[in-house]
């Protein structure tokens, strides 16, 4: 390693993002190469930042989180994802890493893909690593595969590639954020349980579920379409993909063996209140991910009277109102 | 006609049954022959009675449904059932149709199997048609699909057949209600608003849904387990695949363009407490037709356990706990 390098402490920040073509399954589970390509948007309100600095000094990496020391678990995970980003970069310094997140990992909201997306970002500025965005995508996806996706802003597709090594599964950015003016509500929900992890469920429903092969096929189309509405800012018809590709996300998870599903009563009540907007002239349009939490899109013409509507539900305990938000962004110290 | 035809007047009861594997699809919209084969269990608490009249002084039919003269739409579909009998019996006469109902039926509960196997029971009869019960199912089916399983007690195969005539499309008898002691709850819940006939999903499900297709695959080999499971009286092996068969039913109208879904809020709160109550030990399945109503299978010993946790759910309105019931009788006057 070259002596000049400084090594100084690097702060990122990345946000969420929510897929409105999901990626569910993975062709390769150490890689996190997915069997499908999926789109989502980045969202303003969640987001994560992280500092990192490589000391000479440390013996071990330092993990803290949301102003706290992580336990061994968390900073094993983290230890072993910087592993790699050192190996890359043929450093041996171990790190002290600060992350603190603005996502409401509480209430259900994941902050993986922000979290990876802050950290990769950092670590690799950190470490002086030189790579482009393109390699930066994949960085993150090794950490957690929708953590690509939050590298950018606006619209954002992430490639699944063909290839054994990863090499051509990566992320990029198809629109900004200030391409269109979208609302996405996002639903906290009050009693969620996570009865099975979004991974564990995934994996679950690849290897038993006899909707799953056909979910591959579909999940090429929808994005296909998802792409045409991009092209033509055509609100109804990026609603009605995105609200029918979660639907038949989650239908995979009933075909399989045990069949499992991630909805609570109030899932289902948000879904049809959301019908209950379309039948009354208001397109709005629902996804979930792998959990009990819903997003809803509208226009922005319409964001109020939809989340006065959501907020009448004895469900809903909470509504944060989100648009398209911007990618990877670094902090002056 | 021979003149020495009494034309007396006739009552049947017929019996409401829950398909275990469901009925979901028709191949031919006309004759109610469906894609795939179903089985069900009859269910001792919810009938339909039904007297019949061929009257020579009748101008028309006169159909008097819980005591009231049913709208025209409703004796209309019954005069034109009659038809197809009085064409079989070569009878000109019209009919006098009594018929009362004993499924909760504005509570959500469907009708008109125990309805169509009364119906048919005592039309049959009452216009002196000499034929066989397999014959008898195929003259229910006509009416409505499942009314063929409601011909017998206890567990019930509803063959889907292969001819185009229908003409070995019926229902038999596995075994009789005697057979074994299960418990079925039938979960009334509160403020369920049906969004689209059983009929009308079916169709758009079999038109549209790509996972339809494996449904019909899918059904045929979990009817082949149920038996199976019928066969050694292994009740977890015959709830697992009751509820496993429902949910894949369900997952093909998510599918579907536009996707669809017949559950409400409390359907979900049933099912995941069913969950629970598998994990502490008690085994316990679920299964809904096309509807947001929740049917519980549980053996006789865990039944008190299994209501009153259910009855603990705010969305529960009222259960009813069934036992296998029997097939057609016909009433003294």
């Amino acid at each position: 390693m070259p002596e000049h390098r400084k090594f100084e402490q690097v702060t990122a920040k990345a946000h969420a993002n929510i897929a409105l073509i999901k990626y569910w399954g993975k062709r390769d589970e150490e890689l996190f190469l997915p069997m499908n390509s999926s789109l989502s948007v980045t969202l303003d309100k969640f987001y994560t930042e992280t500092s990192v600095q490589f000391c000479g000094k440390l013996k071990k990496d330092v993990f803290i989180f949301n102003n706290n020391i992580a336990d061994e678990a968390e900073t094993n995970k983290v230890s072993n994802y910087l592993n790699q980003i050192r190996k890359m970069a043929g450093v041996e310094r171990y790190a002290m890493v600060q992350s603190v997140n603005h996502v409401p990992t509480a209430a259900g909201f994941a902050s993986s893909a922000s979290g990876y997306a802050a950290l990769a970002s950092a670590a690799v500025r950190a470490i002086d690593l030189d790579i482009d965005q393109k390699k930066l995508t994949q960085v993150a996806r090794i950490g957690s595969g929708s953590a690509c996706r939050s590298i950018y802003g606006g619209f954002v597709e992430w490639t699944k590639g063909d290839l054994e090594d990863g090499s051509d599964c990566y992320a990029r950015q198809l629109e900004n954020e200030d391409y269109w003016d979208l609302s996405i509500l996002a639903i906290q929900l009050s009693a969620e349980e996570k009865s099975l992890s979004s991974r564990a469920g995934m994996k679950l429903t690849v290897d038993t579920s006899p909707y799953y092969e056909l979910w591959v096929k579909e999940a090429g189309k929808d994005l296909a379409t998802l792409k045409d509405a991009l092209r033509h800012k055509d609100f109804e018809q990026l609603g009605q993909v995105t609200e029918s590709n979660a639907l038949k996300m989650h239908a995979t998870t009933l075909g399989a063996n045990p069949p499992h599903w991630y909805w609570e009563p109030g899932t289902i009540s948000v879904m049809n209140q959301v019908r209950k907007l379309r039948d009354s002239g208001i397109p709005a349009y629902f996804t979930m991910d792998a959990g009990p939490n819903v997003f809803v899109l509208c226009q922005q013409r319409d964001k109020e009277v939809v989340e006065q509507t959501l907020l009448t539900l004895k469900e809903v305990q909470k509504i944060y109102v989100c648009q398209p938000g911007p990618g990877v962004s670094y902090l002056a110290k």
